[in-house]
């Protein structure tokens, strides 16, 4: 048995975690940077607690709310400009995967100097601000992962920094804040956290301490789907734009197991799945999570074909006994799937099969058989 | 759902994997103060990995071999200015729950002046020499926890030191220098391992985190288990005084399974339980493991009168439907039970019930009922 492990995040889940540990703040510094998008950390409450938890403790903070979904490179410049600018020693990302990736990038630059064309480099220096996480979605687990995925249009895809220094000090998961989502956000993000559990069974990282929490994220996310599923007819009905029926219960569910599966791919890395899914999020703006759950089922057909017993760890781990069980569920939560092109098709997956994604996983595919999933999985 | 999480240590498991990820010492210091015990490290070979790879990255060292079993608060003292004498900057612990208890105490008594009187205060600055360590023993889960366990004369019992900054930085788990342990002391530390696991999960700290990991761990052991007794039956006949039938992939699992366990406790602390195997092992001298094990399962049926559904989740995870198949197990791992007197009762329970992991356990005994668990347990 070989293992690595690492997660060095401390995570304080709960109602009103924020406030309650917020002493903890003053171990990170004296001056914050608050990034966020322009919205949804202002509507769902997030914000205010944050600033309300830095009053409290006498900490003073200023407020970069200009991340856009798919953060680009230019953005993180910008924020971590006025971190130095302004003698920030911390940073506080809410909201979902973007403003938390655009977080760590912004502590990394704003700590050290590193040209854009270094930027990807994976060579910094040891040093980068702390940082607090407010996860406001239940899907993207950056509250506990290295990675910082950004927009690269230089190769047309979303690349990702990976350093260990860029693990956040602190995540603070209160579900209040996920309790507003919309349906639609709601099952991108759920699927996204999905897809970090199956991924990283299915990566050649996988250990035994990254599956036990991989199944344990399984386990939680598929308890919550014929919640999600009421949802959506509810929404597809037209009664509801939101999800009110899903209980506070299963929010903090679907928030755990996206921090779970979050810790997964802290240990295990992403797939083919996530390399294929990032064409269709920068050429055609298909959700992250959404791309990653047209393309995972046949993915999984695929490790069947080469590597039964593998495809049926994973089958089992969801209490599925077979893939179409599992492309059943993910084809109710996704509905009507994207069209893709077959000039689509051969640029996507020639994109994909150069990625480092392949190497990391126990099924390889060869570029004709990324093609094959492309056509199977769209329209 | 409310929960806190943290684990730090960076885990490296595998064959050679000391020698295989050697450079990281480079990131703790310049000079190491290696902490052992006088006999095992150098028997089984980790003590000359580890100079191996300190010598291979050009890192000097000096060797405190002088932990014994069940360490003194002098015994740390003395470590300390040894490191302090030395200017030795990080310290790497080698051997089972002893030599790494004794290192962590070390390590913080070496970075800051703390008086014997308020060692066990829990107040200390944040300054500790960063920490390597190298379990040799599958049982006591020190290499990922921030408990120090000391005996402690002055109130006749061990006492724990806990403070995040104990952390260990690295943690290398090579089960090979597991291979050559008796087949008593193999028992008495998995013994140890599975009682963490359940202490966790009857913890008023347990979260759907530390239970997932407690399963984890308890379902490692028990397929152990078969393997452990047919080498115990060995070694009653007088065949084999160690445990050569004990396959390396079964010591894996195993030493897999104590990491694991620790990762719990970091999480939840231990219940009455420890408390009360403290007493046995200070008066008595038995061997920790060996103590925990003797009370667990008069503790669970005590845990299934109160709270049967506490107490059916924690059989469950071991796959047992009933406490006595649980006790049946351990009665076959402990064999003859040493004999405990009714004034050896009276005083260990009076000490328990003044212990902070009363108020630890969701099922609080009272001290009229610790003395029937001591009764019940011992002959």
């Amino acid at each position: 048995m070989s293992l690595k492990y690492y997660m060095p995040t401390r995570v304080f889940m709960g109602s009103e975690c924020i406030i309650d540990n917020r002493e903890i703040f003053k171990t990170l510094g004296k001056k914050a940077l608050i990034v966020t998008g322009t919205h949804s950390a202002k509507n769902n409450g997030s914000e205010n607690d944050v600033k309300e938890a830095l009053d409290l403790v006498g900490i003073n903070y200023l407020v970069y709310d200009k991340v856009m979904s798919n953060p680009t490179i230019s953005c993180v410049y910008e924020g971590a400009s006025l971190a130095k600018e302004n003698g920030v020693d911390f940073i506080v990302a809410i909201g979902g995967g973007s403003p938390m990736d655009a977080g760590k990038a912004i502590a990394l630059l704003a700590a050290q100097e590193i040209s854009e064309d270094n930027l990807f480099s994976g060579i910094y220096e040891d040093k980068i601000l702390p940082m607090a996480f407010v996860p406001t979605t239940a899907g993207t687990g950056s509250e506990v992962t290295q990675y910082s995925i950004l927009t690269n249009d230089k190769v047309q895809t979303k690349t990702s920094i990976a350093a260990d220094i860029m693990f956040p000090k602190i995540a603070f998961l209160d579900a209040k804040y996920t309790q507003g989502l919309p349906v639609i956000t709601t099952i991108n993000t759920v699927i996204d956290a999905l897809s970090h559990a199956v991924e990283g069974m299915l990566s050649v990282r996988a250990t035994a301490a990254s599956d036990a929490l991989a199944k344990e994220s399984m386990e939680k996310i598929i308890s919550c789907v014929p919640d999600i599923k009421q949802a959506l007819q509810a929404y597809i009905s037209g009664k509801s734009t939101k999800v009110p029926i899903l209980s506070m219960e299963k929010r903090e569910a679907l928030l755990y197991a996206s921090f779970i599966a979050g810790m997964v791919i802290a240990q295990t890395g992403t797939t083919v799945v996530h390399a294929m899914g990032y064409s269709l999020t920068y050429f055609k703006d298909i959700d992250h999570g959404r791309a990653n759950g047209l393309l995972l089922g046949d993915y999984i057909k695929l490790v069947h074909k080469k590597n039964p017993e593998l495809a049926e760890k994973v089958l089992t781990a969801m209490n599925f006994t077979e893939v179409n069980q599992f492309i059943a569920m993910m084809d109710g939560l996704l509905g009507k799937k994207e069209k893709i092109s077959a000039k689509e098709i051969l640029e996507y997956s020639q994109k994909a099969i150069n990625t480092k994604n392949i190497a990391n996983c126990v099924v390889k595919p060869i570029e004709e058989e990324i093609r094959e999933i492309f056509q199977a999985s769209l329209d």
